[in-house]
């Protein structure tokens, strides 16, 4: 099958690849013709322009989008013009799900058809294949169905969970069409939710690790600080990277990003190359919305979304308000770190 | 080697058949006679009392406990008078890696040897081996080797983190010598705190999946309610089990706990059987406490902790506290639920 | 001055009556006609209905409504035709202040002028007055002056900060012109969600001191609870009442909320009369998502918000999660509370 | 009645002043003889060293202790030696219950009674009295009635609770006897608890009030950072000096910290003279500990002891381990702050 790509960033150029090493044909654009240019040397059918990349498709045309999310109503404005009525736009980026909403509804009143596919997967995508959440029509989805396939991991990659014989679905593959449009995006807001709270989960623990040998340390007595009571109990200095080599196999808390993390140790076992300012891309922040607004408590995906902002000093004002209430109610002087 | 067990409940029974499937000679008691005579009919020497137990051992003696935490200093009452010099135990359970320090020391006066070996695997590790943190002195653990090396996973079941070609280590067969007394248990307390606030992040992320369509519901309009303010982007009713099914392929969120979650609701999608009551075994608390201890902050650990305690009730008075504040201050009539 | 409000639940029939005590001239509208007559027996003018209301008014006129948040837009759409170029309409009550944005907008064009004053002062505001954040165009809430001075404290109720001698301004009175529109409401909501907060820290503190004796239960021993280590330090059965008593004096956490906690207390000391169920009202919500919307770290306030969710049972379905995954890797049985 | 007052601190020395100014007789020791001297010139009878202290004293002695907490060991263990029995020593500081109940049982044995004697206050108590939250023997705690009376602010500072009359209660003047050995210092432990969670209500408040001008700034489109959706709702420039004046003032959220936070805020209305470090000393901790063993969910409380932790960059290492697991899983670089 024909597919045009638009973006080829990390994600965008990799799904080409793996697109065409399956055997299906891509028409790709990128404002940076050298990526466009690397593609089109292994295969692809490149376009410099919007105009060119659209006359290389075939109608009705099917058009993946893989920038960030901030460009996506840009792209789709200089796009939209181009298309005729039977094509199909699928956002694979990060997007916010109401976005979703309000784009298949301005596509369709142009006859176009919109598609909504939340796709994880990172840079191992490529050899890994993607997980990918989709969103839209029916019949459009079911239209795309060779693409998914060829994307995701396939189901030969993981049995299926006991029990679910006789009645196999896409997801064994490693996509699902989760419901109408902004349905795919929202799964993988809450996907993404998750890998938050699942990543400062692991955060944390490698830190209670890390500082196990406090009790080594002198401490001072006086009345700001406490002292650490029992300092015989904090005497450990653990080998991080091996212990998160040894907890890939057989325990409950093996996972992917476990042998991530495992890997990341292993190359730099107190990770110096990093500040530790973490980033947060949207999603995460969506889900704890999406938490709040229908009164569903999520106060561990909310501690690591604000671990995030924390490490990017975003709660240092709070923090002079705290020393000044101290400094008023109990002449506490603060302690320069 | 042989190997002595106590306690042949889930864990120790499936314990003492891998490490006969493996080789090695297990005597093994339990009070519960059926628990000794069921393994005694697969080739265990069964012990119906503690003397008997020891005296099928030879010496120096190798004693694996694997009995709940509260129960391990009565047994070790009745054990120790009964061994001799150069006999190691073992506590292969869920203690508090305080006790560990405490009780090698008792133990190291009357010339035995104690090894604390926190133990992951739940009701799989027959078929998937244990994962294993070992605390104790280096001799002593080494002497148990063959018995960490048959009970681990072993090197062939997942493949070591990319870059650690020749410094392979047995963290790669699935089991780690963490340091002195109580490292093991120490590292074990942490991996269960992670497991809880992954199995957290996991719930809280399914939660809101599942309200996912609360703008079908009808609301009122009144001052103690706030009304949903946008019901149009509440209206996706998701098949949760799918949804896990498909994140088990290819995406960040991966991991065995995902695997178990996928099963389960597979087999019961809105999972009535469960009331929703959760318990804590302990590891979860002692972790969020040893980083209080040491200033580490750990918001999702602690949080994951505290929804097991708010599942069983124990938030309720804050509640009232709550509700009779607004009572007072805004003549808020409580709103049954 | 004469005002106009609309809307006699709690709230607006006392600030009828303390404008009123203050020789203002009220001119009041309920759809309650019993609501109506009430205050007219007081000496407000009463008027049953709409069309009533804003011909007994003089232009250009001054409107409050005081009703659920959720109406406001609905008396508007009847009001707004009523009313004629130069008159201003406040919003006293709860409303979201991205609404308050929209709708002056919309009066703008029309001619008139929009004012947001949250209120904060409950069923106690009659008598200790009402604190009020105003949001709005300068003039306009110049021209309101008066009646804000008669609702609020004044300031011979609370003493002026020390050192803000030759700086007054209407904060000592009681309220602030905080900004342009919707500035008002913005610090009503944080004002709220702080309220949350703090109302929580009294709630999980209260809850802690009343099981200061946990200790003195019985506790099983099995592998799925943790038992309390020591119960000798939790053998303490504290008089709540007392200590909320005592607290009030000279104590860092003395507060108004205290004072009504304290009052609760010594009226039903185990609050048998309230299940628990903390309904929220929308403020604390928006709050935590201003948070989000700009990275600042809000975890107390969050947790607090969450608490309320937790205690209305919108958390048992993650709890049914963690269940069935404890029931897979550990065959853990679940426990009825 | 005579006071024996070992530690001239802050609050050491304003309570012997307080004390006197009520009629009271003082002997006072501190290991700075300036210290001792001050108050010598204020009509204490001040003492070089303990022997001296002891024997200034009339039998039975009542001996305060304003130490840190660090130190009450040391100096019990230099003063015993000189008590006799039917003596009794008062622990002001900041001890954790559980040593009160320790030392109490060790006083016993020599015939001396033990007082924990949590006390509140700051540097405001010498004007505003201080709120003591008292533990040990009824017949002991009775006997220092009259210090305890003179230290408090006294029952015309607070108007008791409505409905309290025919009831009165020490509380009603300022302190309270909580119950047996450590009771008084467990009941603080947990008002230092709600104190941190008030505070922090107030500094995460004040700082979404701050940043509600984000909408102001450039945000520059990438898929690292996610842009502010709707910066026109975030334009709000706000004088925060003005709004803690305004909330003092019939608000729901009016308190003692408040007033104090006013204070701060109008001296230094950006506190550019605070870093942000936040210490804490102990009983944050503590009290969160104790909700963990007795089950009691306490995020509010842990939420806001976190927050000092990050405040002092003890999540920085976390924050690296989700900065590598970014870069292992898409390639994200880590943004420098």
């Amino acid at each position: 099958m024909q597919l045009g790509m638009i973006g080829l960033g990390r994600m965008g150029r990799d799904m080409v690849r793996r697109l065409m090493d399956k055997g299906h044909q891509c028409v790709v654009h990128d404002s940076r013709a050298q990526a466009v240019d690397e593609l089109r040397g292994q295969g692809a059918t490149g376009a410099a322009s919007l105009q060119e990349f659209v006359a290389a498709l075939e109608t009705p045309r099917a058009i993946w989008l893989m920038v960030p999310a901030a460009v996506v109503d840009g792209v789709l404005q200089s796009l939209l013009p181009l298309l005729a009525a039977g094509d199909i736009v699928i956002d694979g980026g990060n997007s916010y799900y109401r976005d979703d909403i309000r784009r298949a509804e301005e596509l369709r009143k142009q006859g176009l058809h919109y598609v909504d596919a939340g796709t994880s997967g990172g840079v191992f995508g490529y050899e890994r294949g993607y997980c990918m959440m989709v969103g839209g029509e029916p019949e459009t989805v079911q239209r795309l169905a060779p693409i998914f396939a060829a994307l995701a991991p396939g189901d030969a990659a993981v049995a299926p969970s006991p029990g679910r014989e006789g009645h196999a679905t896409t997801a064994e593959q490693g996509y699902l069409h989760c419901g109408p449009h902004g349905a795919g995006h929202f799964v993988k807001m809450v996907h993404n939710g998750i890998e938050y709270g699942m990543m400062a989960a692991y955060a944390e623990g490698f830190n209670i690790l890390r500082h196990a040998n406090a009790g080594k340390q002198a401490r001072q007595d006086d009345a700001e600080t406490t002292p650490l009571r029992d300092p015989q109990f904090y005497q450990y200095d653990f080998d991080l990277p091996e212990i998160a080599e040894v907890w890939r196999r057989g325990s409950v808390i093996s996972s992917w990003l476990l042998d991530l993390t495992a890997r990341a140790l292993d190359e730099d076992p107190v990770l110096e190359r990093y500040s530790g300012n973490v980033s947060d891309s949207g999603e995460g922040r969506w889900t704890v919305m999406a938490a709040i607004d229908t009164a569903v408590p999520a106060p561990v995906l909310s501690s690591a979304l604000y671990e995030r902002f924390s490490s990017r000093h975003m709660g240092d004002f709070a923090g002079k308000v705290l020393s000044a209430m101290r400094q008023q109610f109990g002449g506490h002087v603060e302690r320069k770190s």
